[in-house]
């Protein structure tokens, strides 16, 4: 489907809605069960609402003809400096990419991580970070990404997970 | 070498530069260069000092007769609510785990990690995280931690990295 221009902007306070749909949308893509998402996506809006409205979280949001169709989350997270960032406090993190099913393969999640990555460059980020889901590892490596020695475990209190690692 | 019973305590704030030659030390196992190092300490020290004295870094320290011979450290991370934490906003994240040489195989970074872990239980963290050194790695494995799909890259204005994502 290719109907139009495709717009850019950032997202805004307003988008409250739209990106917690993003960030559901892609994890049932990758597999997790409704109930779960669910009382993620509960969660998520308190978690996210606050963080909208004082711009700690940012991104991106592509439209065609007023419809919104594919976008891109962006935080910065505190972390101890490290040899890859040694006079760093911080990482970017990129989050929450979805293409809406009908504009894939002409390139939306492409765009949207050079437009991720160009505004960590301009903040002075010198290093960033993303998990990825089995179906955006081959496009983030075409970027440039590589995998990191992270690993995790489902605290004894935790239960089991409901999907995996990503 | 066992030179007598392991002492535990908690971590305090007169542990500052202690916390900074593990940290410092288990990146040089790792293969960091001098020059990366000194600079990444000189940031970390500044970074620890107001997270110690606050208690958002945590962690636990052995000594063997007054003197310590390991350490770990503790953080909870910022992250939005996820299929495996849906309900909660933060993650565990364990770091520093430093074993002096001479006092490696014996049992003692197994007794800092279920000691972090049993930390993250009591407060409730329903997932927790760490990077590993290729040393570390098969220790965390039998732990039951496993990999993740986390991936990263030095941004274009952040040059090459001084040694791997770990």
């Amino acid at each position: 489907m290719d109907d139009g221009p495709v717009q850019i902007r950032e997202v805004a306070p307003a988008d409250l809605e739209l990106i917690c749909r993003h960030r559901e949308e892609m994890f049932r893509d990758a597999g997790s069960d409704e109930r779960t998402l669910v009382r993620m996506t509960r969660h998520f809006r308190e978690w996210l609402e606050p963080r909208l409205n004082d711009g700690s979280y940012s991104g991106f949001i592509l439209s065609v003809g007023e419809q919104p169709v594919a976008g891109i989350g962006l935080m910065l997270i505190d972390w101890p400096p490290h040899p890859l960032h040694p006079e760093q406090s911080q990482r970017g993190y990129i989050l929450n990419l979805f293409v809406e099913p009908e504009h894939r393969r002409r390139g939306l999640a492409v765009r949207l991580m050079r437009l991720a990555e160009a505004e960590f460059v301009r903040r002075g980020v010198r290093y960033e970070v993303l998990h990825a889901t089995d179906k955006g590892r081959p496009l983030y490596r075409k970027l440039g990404w590589d995998s990191t020695a992270e690993m995790a475990k489902m605290t004894r209190g935790g239960g089991l997970p409901d999907s995996g690692h990503c």
